[in-house]
């Protein structure tokens, strides 16, 4: 059967989850290795860039060249190359840079898969603690060193009980964005910074309810949406839509959780 | 020769590793596994306990009390037993439990020797990514699944190349010392939220030119300092005394930049 098939989505996921642990393994050597810490032109605010970014994303844009010549793919650091294709690769060489270039293992290499502007395989691998995390929208897995497992979001209607995640509260877009955080914030029973891809992953695996961010760019997100889907969970932008394009993101775990907290930002 | 005499510092420190590792492999069953998520009574704010938290101390403490039945116990979920001896064994079995609870892997047990007041020995086991980061003072090794190594911290001693790390922002024990860090935030490269005792480990790695923080318990800081120390760097509190005690605490790879650091912090 042609790979190219939407009806098929297994070739997709295992070949998103191959891209990812071949960017991961271009990636690893650098981490904790006094990697230098470049500025990325034509962004108003620092963030870090590394050689490990690029040479991951060369090694995954090589990868769908050979694989699906007619695929468009979009990355962080080289951008889109749109062949018209349906399908679109997404990645993210090094999601999370400051935890890379700080030594923390909760960085990660995502890829994503759309199809018209849905995404239909997610992949995230984190290449130190050898975990990958993988979602096709319909289930979700994560392999690691300990044991694999199914991953399964946890149901929590109740905010009082809830566990909420963002990377970084500096990083909401403005001031109002970060007072509807806050509104969220005192609601909850605990929240909790630093992250970025690994926190979308553990609420998949069901230790997180909620995680709010802002200022998203779609590599940052396309490939974390089946995984999120896969496990059970939400995910969508702050008005409900499709969360692909990025922006402003809520992840939840429990659907009734989730318009909860939509309705909190909104105000 | 004696195990209780000072000369011989390497079996505490071999001692210390034991017992974090036990501890650690005590707490990893329930990490991931939908801890129940407890108030710690007669503290003012919210901070999760988890039976992880008490059962890796008891096994500390058994072993404490068969290995070295004259020393002093501190740990942190069954406080203080005091022999009037020397010697204290200063235990923080799950130091991390907001990222213990969200499954995230940068939480640890950690193991400090005081002698006199003195930090002499430390370790810190994070047993899902199964490292172990030990300290004598003199040196510093971290044992992992990707190679051993030794510890060395980066010396920087421009604040504009510096990298700061500090676990949450909202810890800080009241606004003057959130102003006192926001002054040294504006002046370093980068910054980043999340990490408890692994940002101090990553410090020592040459990874993270400074972590700042306040409101430490002496349990979350004891076993810490020698690892910082093992590997070059210096850790006091915000006064330049010994950190021993916990507090507001400020740990530098560099020299120069800690004096820095301290002046900025005094205002």
């Amino acid at each position: 059967m042609s790979r190219s098939g939407i009806e098929n989505k297994d070739p997709y996921l295992a070949f998103a989850r191959e891209l990812a642990q071949e960017a991961g393994k271009a990636a690893l050597p650098y981490f904790r290795a006094g990697v230098a810490v470049d500025h990325k032109p034509g962004k108003g605010c620092f963030d870090p860039v590394t050689r490990a970014d690029r040479e991951a994303e060369q090694v995954m844009r090589a990868m769908i060249g050979r694989e699906y010549p007619d695929h468009n793919i979009k990355g962080e650091e080289f951008g889109l190359e749109d062949k018209g294709s349906e399908f679109t690769w997404v990645l993210d060489p090094i999601d999370g840079t400051r935890s890379f270039i700080m030594g923390i293992p909760v960085w990660g290499t995502i890829v994503g898969l759309t199809h018209r502007g849905k995404a239909i395989a997610g992949v995230m691998c984190q290449p130190y603690s050898s975990e990958i995390f993988s979602g096709s929208g319909q289930e979700s897995l994560l392999e690691a060193p300990k044991g694999n497992r199914n991953l399964k979001v946890r149901r929590c209607q109740s905010l009082d009980r809830a566990a909420l995640a963002t990377t970084d509260i500096r990083l909401f877009a403005n001031a109002a964005d970060a007072r509807a955080y806050g509104r969220l914030e005192e609601k909850v029973l605990l929240s909790r910074y630093g992250g970025d891809c690994y926190i979308y992953c553990m609420l998949a695996a069901g230790q997180i309810d909620l995680v709010v961010e802002t200022g998203l760019a779609d590599y940052d997100i396309a490939g974390l949406i089946p995984i999120v889907e896969g496990a059970g969970g939400i995910i969508t932008n702050w008005e409900g839509g499709n969360a692909v394009g990025g922006g402003r993101v809520v992840a939840a775990g429990d659907a009734q959780m989730h318009k909860q907290a939509l309705a909190i930002l909104a105000g």
